[in-house]
């Protein structure tokens, strides 16, 4: 019995933003529904790991600290226990992997160890954006990690729609991404109130949730511009390594370092329980014109004061892992990437096979990644979410949390990572019924407010 | 070679605040002076872990965490590999050991798991304190964790003097803590202005870095102020379990659940490198007069924007300690505390057998806790400590970023816990002629700013 109860209204703002409730909101209704069959979740499949020694890799990895160190094996066993660097243990390893994997050619100085690409996103941003002057842009549709973030530090945020939605997808399933031209223009009016968009966060691969990928000019053309107007790129990676391979396009971070901050994490390729992310800052600092150190510093410093630092042990499990894997996530990551993008093939066939499109129901086609995109021809509310679960067993992602400047209202994410390939037909299948109802119960006179996809 | 540099100026604010640095700067300092015995760091002594097995406790806490969900050993073990609920996996547990070793009756739907205190802290803060509405008071001096969580918030800070300070320690080493009438008069003051305190932190066991600890009629006078003037009490309970036997006392969430947080930690008594914590905040909320959870809730919300969840690794691990010591701290804890305190009664009569304190310099006399404050004759700052590693062999704590107010310049943090017993005589030594020779350099006229201890 409380004296007295808190009124939520007098709590911190981001607390009623619905974004914040987005992953949560995941949980609630696959633990409400559990016979689903669920296209909800962006979370990796797993199986590969019902048989990882967790202990064997702990050792390989306290081994090889303790000998880069010189240290006996009682002061290497030591690293894992106590306290360590807020900058990490494993950045020479991490440095390795994504110059081997991305081609990102960094020193380990300019990696900083995160709890998850989360903290990275949460430090990145609080580095660069001062309150009340910086503006962050976003590509939508777009994760509500960054924007949960942002919301948290009370950082303003402009949207900027990817080009997919008017239809501009090239061949090869790649699209222009953001419109340059709109970010230009948010630069200058930004500049003439006396703030400026200081970082722009995308996911050029594979983007959570609408699955595209940008092409290179596009990527070459969105670097020129940060460059023009003196902006960061927050780079998430998450999904880069399902690129079917031969058709990988070269990271931001691999074609300008100066220009982007890479946010990674070891979750989506190998071990989400690890709690282990990065992020790349190689920017280099002045203060009062003399070198200050790199950005990467800065991050580190924020740290400190976030999570002290990431735990040893599991950076000397996810050490182990990369250690076992020729110091690589290519390896990890093709067998993973494979299972993915069979997935995600046999998702798009059942889609064909069983949805007809005719009935005003659209959906995207990419060639990796978790996602697909579909719009329906009625809004994608919980509400529907619920009774489409309770009635055909079937879960997916309403996408209003994904377009903060709206335009998600008609639109769902299917998920295709975390299904055993056995459930997907008998997913679509159930999916089919309710999309087939959903668009019996729309008169013929109603026109979805945006173009198809 | 960068192409443009990023001035540090326009970074956030938070980056050029000294306190940011203070973790920082002690690794830096021990990493300088390798051969210096260190006086200097607030971590644990974790010779006890050297034969640990990680892996039997990981499977121990496996196989709980399985038991308690009804999973089969496979599905058990995918909970520590996959994501997990923002709030935890192990909350059972740690709400049996609180109400143990605490006393603090909770459910666990009260409690959120958390990277460390640190992370506590940043979330208390987060989900409590508004932008310019809101001050959060500390009593100094004060662990530069909150402030330093509180900076990058952008949460304005007001400070109140620990009684110790004005000399009037109670037999039993307890002290009056903050002056209750300075909080009173300081929320009077921001009501005027339209602002609130909204809470305040403290440390009433063995704070960090005073050493002190509040009397029980301390904690009840705190406790009547808090409920009258409507603030919540964030209480550090860190140092807690080394109280000597027979003279705890009772934890201030323990009195009133209601109007105190409490922000727990597994580094200090047994494992850092888990970096697991967690929060007790067991407050109803209320939307628009209807009943809208618990604190904890809003926690749990604010970290799928922070970290999204606590390694469920490292969670099992903690879980595995806790179940192998009975569900409860207080063996682990008595074992530790013993040493600590044999460390401290050491520290304390090498200080009275070497050091003279008619040559202007007094400390003070914990019972228990890991810290001793030391006034010197002269300012104690970042180069004198650097002389002193260099020219005397030892290493101490500036006490300056402690004072976010002020009034630490003189002041000196002498740590016992990290130094092996044997070290201890040797290190006060050192210390002792280095104290001399710094008096010696002082002009009798000269009077010390501040007090004796």
């Amino acid at each position: 019995m409380s004296r007295v109860d808190l009124a939520t209204a007098q709590l911190h703002g981001s607390l009623s933003d619905p974004v914040l409730r987005s992953i949560g909101f995941l949980n609630e209704i696959m633990s409400r529904h559990p016979d689903a069959i669920s296209l909800a979740p962006g979370a990796p499949y797993l199986v590969h790991l019902d048989n990882a020694d967790l202990g064997r890799y702990l050792t390989l990895g306290v081994e090889h600290l303790g000998k880069e160190r010189g240290l006996d094996p009682t002061r290497a066993r030591r690293l894992l226990v106590d306290y360590g660097p807020s900058r990490g243990l494993i950045n020479d390893l991490v440095a390795t992997s994504v110059r081997a994997d991305l081609d990102v050619d960094v020193p380990a100085d300019s990696i900083v160890i995160t709890v998850g690409a989360q903290e990275g996103m949460l430090l990145a941003l609080r580095a660069v954006m001062r309150a009340d002057k910086d503006l962050l842009g976003v590509v939508t549709p777009c994760f509500p990690g960054i924007l949960g973030a942002a919301r948290l530090l009370d950082i303003t945020v402009v949207t900027f729609p990817d080009h997919e939605f008017d239809g501009s997808v090239a061949p090869g399933g790649t699209t222009r991404g953001p419109n340059v031209d709109g970010i230009r223009a948010a630069c200058q009016a930004a500049r003439s109130e006396g703030r400026r968009l200081r970082a722009l966060y995308l996911a050029p691969d594979y983007a959570n949730p609408s699955g595209t990928r940008m092409s290179l000019v596009a990527r070459q053309e969105l670097l020129s511009l940060a460059r023009d107007e003196d902006f960061l790129l927050f780079e998430d990676n998450a999904y880069g390594f399902t690129a079917p391979p031969g058709a990988e396009l070269p990271a931001l971070c691999a074609l300008d370092p100066d220009s982007v901050v890479l946010i990674g994490t070891f979750s989506k390729v190998c071990l989400p329980g690890a709690r282990v992310g990065y992020v790349v800052a190689d920017q280099s600092l002045r203060a009062d014109g003399a070198p200050a150190g790199r950005l990467a510093d800065a991050l580190a410093t924020l740290k400190s004061m976030v999570t002290v630092n990431t735990s040893p042990i599991c950076q000397a499990i996810v050490a182990g892992l990369l250690l076992d894997n020729n110091g690589s996530l290519a390896q990890l990551g093709a067998a993973q990437s494979a299972h993915y993008r069979a997935n995600l093939a046999m998702l798009l066939a059942e889609l064909d096979a069983q949805v007809d499109p005719s009935i005003g129901v659209s959906w995207n086609r990419p060639d990796g990644g978790f996602f697909v995109m579909m719009q329906l021809p009625v809004r994608a509310d919980a509400a529907l979410l619920d009774w489409c679960a309770q009635r055909y067993g079937v879960l997916w992602t309403p996408m209003d949390d994904f377009f903060p400047g709206g335009g998600g209202e008609y639109r769902i994410r299917l998920s295709c990572s975390y299904l055993p390939p056995e459930r997907v037909a008998e997913g679509v299948g159930r999916l089919a019924a309710f999309v087939r109802d959903c668009a019996g119960a729309v008169p013929r006179s109603h026109t979805p407010p945006r173009s198809r996809i």
